[in-house]
């Protein structure tokens, strides 16, 4: 049994026998986080591995399929800390996964320097807030918006947490690219892939998949592009398969199926 | 009639009633320079439109086609210099169309400062080089390598030569990106689309196209990816239009024809 609080539902997570507590008021994971958790190099018998804005924990809670590493997820926000907390004790996976309720500002400190093999982060996109947009919901627009960190915030913690040779993989906006290119290499992190995400042919890309390697060698990729919708409006087979796996009988991950334990 | 000097033949230059010289062992264009001629925005009534590196002339000829504004071609290599001078008195364009012989880096003060539109540049890609390769074939090394410009020196000679506002497009590979990202800021060109071609579906880009603005805003665009080879290794039909126009009857751009006049 698991406790779900006010419009708090027990979603499957993907074709993973995983699942995860989402509010649509407080935090609901994007497909953005889950093409992150992809798309992040992962040590597969081995490793520390840290998720910063970790939300409700969508990105631990995948990359625990992909790793037998040590997973740690970290998060400011404390009722979304708590249902990461509550999804991974659900799943069973307190051996594996451990969420901290912290600043990542404060976690090179708290953590230690150069202690992760893979650092991945989707952090808050947009940098400008309009007053009445805080006002209307603070745990969407601390998730969204650059209130408790900036872009510079989470590339600088990323390096410092991050050791040499390890891998730091961000999600975000291709109209942050440059800047983005910009702070990783400022803090050692030499870009190393990128991937875009165009939501249709035809169309503008909308998201930004890039890995870096701390104390790497200069040597970009641009990865094959990624397209979510077919001309049917209907999810592409690559996405499919990247949100369902290879079974199809899976239902769609917005679907809310409650606790059915 | 035209002369044509050793192994140069007269292609035929897409769906373009234009014809171009060429030869394997002095120059032969690319299809990079056919994509950055369709993807360089173009004032279509008038204006002042620069071509650095030109070669044999091959970006300012299909230029031509999409604006009536005045066009310069700069080609330091007079070999390659005197073929794009001929290919332009073949089809008549001398009174649009001027090649100059010199160094792209003398020609903010041969030509003036922040006099061009736009500025266009295919450079030479590679910025190591063996001696062989070096003396194997002069003009090909010349072409192909940073022997007599630097990536800077062409982003340099571009911002220079564009006016306030004008438009920057260039041609490189996706490994440069961060490196022309960096020098399109320093000399304050700021990136505003790029789209980035990938030999097939599945495999990494191979090509960029980048264009910015000077002194323009940050507002970064990633456009639809180009595929140049479909699955049975064939021009993609986006491709063939780019190449050969709406008309499909026309030959391959590398087939020779020789003088048919």
């Amino acid at each position: 049994m698991v406790k779900l609080i006010d419009d708090e539902r027990l979603d499957y997570l993907l074709a993973e026998d995983l699942r995860i507590i989402q509010s649509p008021t407080v935090f609901s994971f994007s497909i953005d986080a889950v093409l992150l958790a992809k798309f992040a190099y992962m040590p597969i018998q081995k490793g520390r591995i840290l998720d910063l804005c970790t939300g409700n924990g969508v990105i631990p809670l995948l990359l625990s399929t992909r790793t037998k590493g040590n997973i740690i997820g970290v998060e400011i926000q404390e009722r979304l800390f708590e249902m990461a907390v509550r999804s991974v004790k659900y799943n069973h996976l307190e051996q594996q996964l451990e969420v901290i309720h912290g600043d990542l500002k404060e976690m090179p400190k708290q953590l230690g320097h150069g202690q992760f093999d893979v650092v991945t982060c989707n952090p808050p996109y947009f940098s400008t807030l309009k007053q009445d947009e805080i006002n209307l919901n603070e745990h969407l627009a601390i998730a969204r918006h650059e209130i408790l960190c900036t872009l510079e915030d989470v590339v600088k913690a990323c390096s410092q947490l991050v050791r040499q040779g390890g891998k730091v993989a961000l999600v975000h906006r291709p109209g942050r690219l440059i800047e983005i290119l910009e702070l990783m290499r400022k803090y050692g992190v030499e870009p190393k892939r990128i991937q875009f995400v165009f939501p249709k042919q035809g169309k503008e890309a909308n998201t930004l998949l890039i890995e870096g390697i701390k104390g790497g060698q200069p040597d970009l990729k641009i990865l094959p592009p990624l397209f979510v919708y077919n001309e049917s409006n209907e999810y592409t087979d690559e996405v499919k398969k990247i949100l369902y796996g290879e079974k199809e009988e899976r239902s769609p991950i917005t679907e809310s199926h409650g606790d059915k334990k």
